[in-house]
Protein backbone atom coordinates (compact mmCIF):
# COMPACT_ATOMS: atom_id res chain seq x y z
CA UNK A 1 0.00 0.00 0.00
CA UNK A 2 1.34 3.47 -1.00
CA UNK A 3 1.50 5.27 2.14
CA UNK A 4 1.25 8.79 0.63
CA UNK A 5 -1.73 7.53 -1.74
CA UNK A 6 -3.57 6.30 1.54
CA UNK A 7 -3.70 9.84 3.41
CA UNK A 8 -4.38 11.93 0.48
CA UNK A 9 -7.25 9.44 -0.42
CA UNK A 10 -8.49 9.17 3.60
CA UNK A 11 -8.47 13.42 3.34
CA UNK A 12 -11.11 13.33 0.69
CA UNK A 13 -13.49 12.43 3.69
CA UNK A 14 -15.00 15.35 4.59
CA UNK A 15 -15.62 16.86 8.52
CA UNK A 16 -17.40 18.89 10.67
CA UNK A 17 -16.09 20.06 13.85
CA UNK A 18 -17.35 19.20 17.39
CA UNK A 19 -16.29 20.11 20.96
CA UNK A 20 -16.59 16.69 22.27
CA UNK A 21 -17.71 16.95 26.33
CA UNK A 22 -18.54 14.82 29.36
CA UNK A 23 -18.39 14.74 32.77
CA UNK A 24 -17.59 11.42 34.99
CA UNK A 25 -19.48 13.32 37.89
CA UNK A 26 -15.58 12.43 40.03
CA UNK A 27 -14.21 15.87 38.97
CA UNK A 28 -13.63 15.21 35.99
CA UNK A 29 -14.95 17.30 32.82
CA UNK A 30 -13.77 16.73 29.37
CA UNK A 31 -14.07 18.77 26.31
CA UNK A 32 -11.74 18.10 23.20
CA UNK A 33 -12.49 19.38 19.47
CA UNK A 34 -13.06 16.45 17.57
CA UNK A 35 -13.75 15.46 13.99
CA UNK A 36 -14.15 11.34 13.61
CA UNK A 37 -17.56 11.57 13.81
CA UNK A 38 -20.67 9.82 11.83
CA UNK A 39 -24.16 9.20 12.36
CA UNK A 40 -24.70 5.30 12.06
CA UNK A 41 -28.36 4.57 12.47
CA UNK A 42 -31.76 6.08 12.46
CA UNK A 43 -33.51 3.81 15.04
CA UNK A 44 -32.39 4.36 17.60
CA UNK A 45 -30.58 7.39 16.48
CA UNK A 46 -26.73 6.21 17.11
CA UNK A 47 -23.66 8.36 16.49
CA UNK A 48 -19.93 7.31 16.35
CA UNK A 49 -16.90 8.82 17.79
CA UNK A 50 -13.53 8.50 17.27
CA UNK A 51 -11.31 9.34 20.22
CA UNK A 52 -7.82 8.91 21.15
CA UNK A 53 -7.18 6.34 22.83
CA UNK A 54 -4.60 6.98 25.88
CA UNK A 55 -6.64 10.84 25.91
CA UNK A 56 -8.37 12.28 29.27
CA UNK A 57 -11.52 13.08 27.13
CA UNK A 58 -11.63 8.74 26.01
CA UNK A 59 -11.25 7.96 30.29
CA UNK A 60 -13.29 10.79 31.12
CA UNK A 61 -16.31 9.38 28.24
CA UNK A 62 -16.11 5.69 29.51
CA UNK A 63 -16.17 6.57 32.99
CA UNK A 64 -19.59 8.93 32.54
CA UNK A 65 -21.26 6.25 29.82
CA UNK A 66 -22.44 9.94 28.14
CA UNK A 67 -21.21 12.76 26.27
CA UNK A 68 -22.22 15.65 24.34
CA UNK A 69 -20.97 16.22 20.83
CA UNK A 70 -21.21 20.47 20.55
CA UNK A 71 -21.64 21.43 17.01
CA UNK A 72 -19.24 24.44 16.10
CA UNK A 73 -20.89 27.26 13.97
CA UNK A 74 -18.83 28.62 10.82
CA UNK A 75 -17.98 31.28 12.43
CA UNK A 76 -16.27 29.51 15.56
CA UNK A 77 -12.58 28.68 14.08
CA UNK A 78 -11.19 30.50 17.82
CA UNK A 79 -13.59 27.62 19.26
CA UNK A 80 -12.01 24.98 17.55
CA UNK A 81 -8.54 25.92 18.39
CA UNK A 82 -8.92 26.94 22.32
CA UNK A 83 -10.50 23.20 22.98
CA UNK A 84 -7.66 21.60 21.06
CA UNK A 85 -5.86 22.57 23.75
CA UNK A 86 -6.58 20.98 27.35
CA UNK A 87 -10.07 22.14 28.89
CA UNK A 88 -9.54 24.82 32.01
CA UNK A 89 -12.52 24.92 34.49
CA UNK A 90 -12.82 27.88 36.24
CA UNK A 91 -15.29 30.75 36.88
CA UNK A 92 -18.14 28.39 36.02
CA UNK A 93 -16.78 27.90 32.78
CA UNK A 94 -14.74 25.88 30.01
CA UNK A 95 -12.09 27.55 28.96
CA UNK A 96 -13.70 30.43 28.82
CA UNK A 97 -17.02 29.41 27.64
CA UNK A 98 -20.39 29.37 29.42
CA UNK A 99 -22.24 26.02 29.47
CA UNK A 100 -25.08 24.52 31.67
CA UNK A 101 -25.16 20.93 32.53
CA UNK A 102 -27.19 18.31 29.93
CA UNK A 103 -29.46 15.70 30.82
CA UNK A 104 -26.49 13.24 30.71
CA UNK A 105 -24.13 15.59 33.04
CA UNK A 106 -22.34 16.53 30.10
CA UNK A 107 -21.62 20.17 29.47
CA UNK A 108 -23.50 21.87 26.75
CA UNK A 109 -21.53 25.12 25.37
CA UNK A 110 -24.04 27.96 25.09
CA UNK A 111 -22.58 29.38 22.24
CA UNK A 112 -22.86 26.35 20.11
CA UNK A 113 -25.57 26.36 17.51
CA UNK A 114 -26.39 23.18 18.57
CA UNK A 115 -25.67 19.84 20.49
CA UNK A 116 -26.64 16.48 20.70
CA UNK A 117 -26.47 14.36 24.30
CA UNK A 118 -25.60 10.59 24.11
CA UNK A 119 -25.78 7.85 26.43
CA UNK A 120 -22.77 5.49 25.43
CA UNK A 121 -24.07 1.61 23.91
CA UNK A 122 -20.64 0.04 22.96
CA UNK A 123 -16.73 1.24 22.67
CA UNK A 124 -14.44 -0.87 20.22
CA UNK A 125 -11.51 -0.37 21.56
CA UNK A 126 -8.75 -1.49 18.92
CA UNK A 127 -6.08 1.06 17.78
CA UNK A 128 -4.69 4.24 18.77
CA UNK A 129 -8.56 5.70 18.54
CA UNK A 130 -10.92 4.12 20.18
CA UNK A 131 -14.62 4.01 18.66
CA UNK A 132 -17.75 4.94 20.98
CA UNK A 133 -21.36 4.20 20.03
CA UNK A 134 -23.48 6.62 21.47
CA UNK A 135 -27.69 6.89 21.23
CA UNK A 136 -28.75 10.55 20.97
CA UNK A 137 -30.90 11.16 23.92
CA UNK A 138 -31.34 15.04 24.24
CA UNK A 139 -30.64 17.60 21.59
CA UNK A 140 -30.20 21.39 22.31
CA UNK A 141 -30.90 23.93 19.03
CA UNK A 142 -29.88 27.19 20.22
CA UNK A 143 -29.21 28.41 16.88
CA UNK A 144 -31.39 27.55 13.76
CA UNK A 145 -29.87 27.30 10.89
CA UNK A 146 -31.33 29.58 7.86
CA UNK A 147 -30.52 27.17 4.75
CA UNK A 148 -28.98 23.61 5.26
CA UNK A 149 -27.70 22.47 8.48
CA UNK A 150 -24.68 21.18 7.06
CA UNK A 151 -23.78 24.27 5.67
CA UNK A 152 -23.90 26.03 9.12
CA UNK A 153 -21.16 24.32 10.63
CA UNK A 154 -17.64 24.75 10.66
CA UNK A 155 -15.70 21.67 8.88
CA UNK A 156 -11.82 21.04 8.76
CA UNK A 157 -11.55 22.56 5.65
CA UNK A 158 -11.91 26.18 7.16
CA UNK A 159 -9.82 25.84 9.53
CA UNK A 160 -6.93 26.28 6.89
CA UNK A 161 -5.15 24.73 3.42
CA UNK A 162 -3.13 23.03 5.52
CA UNK A 163 -4.63 22.12 8.39
CA UNK A 164 -6.18 18.19 8.67
CA UNK A 165 -6.95 15.09 11.26
CA UNK A 166 -6.92 11.89 8.79
CA UNK A 167 -5.04 9.95 6.23
CA UNK B 1 -36.21 14.90 23.13
CA UNK B 2 -37.84 16.99 20.22
CA UNK B 3 -37.55 14.94 17.27
CA UNK B 4 -37.57 17.74 14.73
CA UNK B 5 -34.73 19.66 16.40
CA UNK B 6 -32.50 16.79 16.84
CA UNK B 7 -32.66 16.34 12.95
CA UNK B 8 -31.82 19.63 12.64
CA UNK B 9 -28.65 19.08 15.00
CA UNK B 10 -27.92 15.28 13.52
CA UNK B 11 -28.05 17.49 9.91
CA UNK B 12 -25.26 19.50 10.84
CA UNK B 13 -22.89 17.00 10.46
CA UNK B 14 -21.49 17.14 6.91
CA UNK B 15 -20.97 13.90 4.79
CA UNK B 16 -18.88 13.04 1.48
CA UNK B 17 -20.42 10.50 -1.01
CA UNK B 18 -18.95 7.18 -1.22
CA UNK B 19 -20.08 4.20 -3.58
CA UNK B 20 -19.23 0.61 -1.35
CA UNK B 21 -18.56 -2.12 -3.23
CA UNK B 22 -18.13 -5.71 -1.99
CA UNK B 23 -18.02 -9.51 -3.72
CA UNK B 24 -18.69 -12.17 -1.28
CA UNK B 25 -17.17 -14.94 -4.28
CA UNK B 26 -20.43 -16.51 -4.97
CA UNK B 27 -21.97 -14.19 -7.14
CA UNK B 28 -22.73 -11.16 -5.41
CA UNK B 29 -21.97 -7.85 -5.85
CA UNK B 30 -22.80 -4.88 -4.05
CA UNK B 31 -22.44 -1.80 -5.10
CA UNK B 32 -24.49 1.28 -3.18
CA UNK B 33 -23.91 5.10 -2.26
CA UNK B 34 -23.62 5.68 1.04
CA UNK B 35 -22.47 8.67 3.29
CA UNK B 36 -22.48 7.66 6.81
CA UNK B 37 -18.56 6.93 6.95
CA UNK B 38 -15.50 8.74 8.87
CA UNK B 39 -11.81 7.19 9.95
CA UNK B 40 -11.56 6.01 13.65
CA UNK B 41 -7.90 5.77 14.08
CA UNK B 42 -4.49 6.34 12.42
CA UNK B 43 -2.43 3.06 13.48
CA UNK B 44 -3.83 0.77 11.88
CA UNK B 45 -5.88 3.10 9.74
CA UNK B 46 -9.34 2.04 10.42
CA UNK B 47 -12.64 2.86 8.73
CA UNK B 48 -16.20 3.41 10.17
CA UNK B 49 -19.25 3.13 7.78
CA UNK B 50 -23.00 2.76 8.72
CA UNK B 51 -24.80 0.53 6.44
CA UNK B 52 -28.54 -0.54 5.94
CA UNK B 53 -28.89 -3.64 7.92
CA UNK B 54 -31.73 -5.25 6.08
CA UNK B 55 -30.09 -4.34 2.53
CA UNK B 56 -28.47 -7.00 0.18
CA UNK B 57 -25.37 -4.24 0.64
CA UNK B 58 -24.67 -5.72 4.12
CA UNK B 59 -24.98 -9.00 3.89
CA UNK B 60 -22.68 -8.93 0.77
CA UNK B 61 -19.91 -6.91 3.00
CA UNK B 62 -20.56 -9.30 5.85
CA UNK B 63 -20.23 -12.62 3.96
CA UNK B 64 -16.90 -10.89 1.61
CA UNK B 65 -15.30 -9.71 4.98
CA UNK B 66 -13.98 -6.85 2.76
CA UNK B 67 -15.27 -4.16 1.15
CA UNK B 68 -14.12 -1.06 -1.26
CA UNK B 69 -15.44 2.66 -0.42
CA UNK B 70 -15.53 4.70 -3.91
CA UNK B 71 -14.70 8.03 -3.58
CA UNK B 72 -16.91 10.58 -5.62
CA UNK B 73 -15.79 13.45 -7.36
CA UNK B 74 -17.21 16.71 -7.49
CA UNK B 75 -18.62 16.29 -10.55
CA UNK B 76 -19.62 12.63 -10.31
CA UNK B 77 -23.44 13.40 -9.14
CA UNK B 78 -25.29 11.44 -11.56
CA UNK B 79 -23.26 8.77 -10.05
CA UNK B 80 -24.51 9.00 -6.68
CA UNK B 81 -27.83 8.61 -8.11
CA UNK B 82 -27.31 5.32 -10.36
CA UNK B 83 -25.97 3.68 -7.21
CA UNK B 84 -28.65 4.45 -5.30
CA UNK B 85 -31.01 2.34 -7.12
CA UNK B 86 -30.11 -1.65 -6.77
CA UNK B 87 -26.79 -2.18 -9.09
CA UNK B 88 -27.05 -3.81 -12.51
CA UNK B 89 -24.11 -6.64 -13.33
CA UNK B 90 -23.81 -6.75 -17.24
CA UNK B 91 -21.01 -6.32 -19.82
CA UNK B 92 -18.64 -6.72 -17.51
CA UNK B 93 -19.45 -3.24 -15.66
CA UNK B 94 -21.43 -2.51 -12.76
CA UNK B 95 -24.27 -0.36 -13.29
CA UNK B 96 -22.58 0.56 -17.07
CA UNK B 97 -19.58 1.76 -14.93
CA UNK B 98 -16.15 -0.03 -15.78
CA UNK B 99 -14.58 -1.73 -12.86
CA UNK B 100 -11.43 -3.97 -11.42
CA UNK B 101 -10.87 -6.35 -9.13
CA UNK B 102 -9.18 -4.82 -6.13
CA UNK B 103 -6.77 -7.04 -3.47
CA UNK B 104 -9.81 -8.04 -1.79
CA UNK B 105 -11.99 -8.68 -4.20
CA UNK B 106 -14.10 -5.67 -4.24
CA UNK B 107 -14.70 -3.75 -7.12
CA UNK B 108 -12.63 -0.68 -7.73
CA UNK B 109 -14.64 2.18 -9.74
CA UNK B 110 -12.49 3.17 -12.79
CA UNK B 111 -13.67 6.49 -13.04
CA UNK B 112 -13.83 7.18 -9.39
CA UNK B 113 -10.75 9.61 -8.14
CA UNK B 114 -10.19 7.67 -5.46
CA UNK B 115 -10.82 4.41 -3.38
CA UNK B 116 -9.52 2.58 -0.22
CA UNK B 117 -10.00 -1.42 0.87
CA UNK B 118 -10.79 -2.33 3.81
CA UNK B 119 -11.03 -5.63 5.22
CA UNK B 120 -13.99 -6.09 7.95
CA UNK B 121 -12.03 -6.12 11.64
CA UNK B 122 -15.73 -6.24 13.86
CA UNK B 123 -19.24 -5.28 13.35
CA UNK B 124 -21.89 -3.60 15.69
CA UNK B 125 -25.29 -4.75 15.18
CA UNK B 126 -27.17 -2.31 17.03
CA UNK B 127 -30.25 0.07 15.10
CA UNK B 128 -31.86 -0.11 11.43
CA UNK B 129 -28.08 0.20 10.35
CA UNK B 130 -24.83 -1.59 11.16
CA UNK B 131 -21.82 -0.42 12.01
CA UNK B 132 -18.96 -2.07 9.74
CA UNK B 133 -15.29 -1.40 11.09
CA UNK B 134 -12.62 -2.15 8.37
CA UNK B 135 -8.82 -1.47 8.89
CA UNK B 136 -7.41 -0.27 5.12
CA UNK B 137 -5.26 -2.62 3.30
CA UNK B 138 -4.78 -1.05 0.07
CA UNK B 139 -5.50 2.21 -1.75
CA UNK B 140 -6.43 3.49 -5.44
CA UNK B 141 -5.47 6.81 -6.23
CA UNK B 142 -6.75 7.35 -9.99
CA UNK B 143 -6.98 11.50 -9.75
CA UNK B 144 -4.86 12.85 -7.33
CA UNK B 145 -7.04 16.56 -6.18
CA UNK B 146 -5.17 19.54 -7.13
CA UNK B 147 -5.70 21.35 -4.10
CA UNK B 148 -7.25 20.26 -0.78
CA UNK B 149 -8.50 16.30 -0.95
CA UNK B 150 -11.95 17.02 0.88
CA UNK B 151 -12.72 19.81 -1.27
CA UNK B 152 -12.18 17.44 -4.53
CA UNK B 153 -14.71 14.51 -3.38
CA UNK B 154 -18.91 15.13 -3.40
CA UNK B 155 -20.91 16.28 -0.64
CA UNK B 156 -24.32 15.47 -0.03
CA UNK B 157 -24.98 19.10 0.46
CA UNK B 158 -24.08 19.14 -3.61
CA UNK B 159 -27.39 16.81 -4.55
CA UNK B 160 -29.71 19.55 -3.98
CA UNK B 161 -31.31 21.60 -1.04
CA UNK B 162 -33.50 18.91 0.36
CA UNK B 163 -31.36 16.01 0.09
CA UNK B 164 -30.13 14.11 3.33
CA UNK B 165 -29.63 11.19 4.75
CA UNK B 166 -29.51 11.27 8.08
CA UNK B 167 -31.16 13.08 11.40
Amino acid sequence: MNNDHKKIVLRMIPYGLYVLTADDGNGNIAAATVNWVTQSAFAPPLIVVGIKADSGTCRCVKAARAFALNMLGKEQKALAFTFFRPADLSDGKISGQPYHKGLTGAPILSEAPGAVECRVVTTVEQGDHHIVVGEVVEVHLHKPPAGRPDAAILEMKDLGDNVFYGG
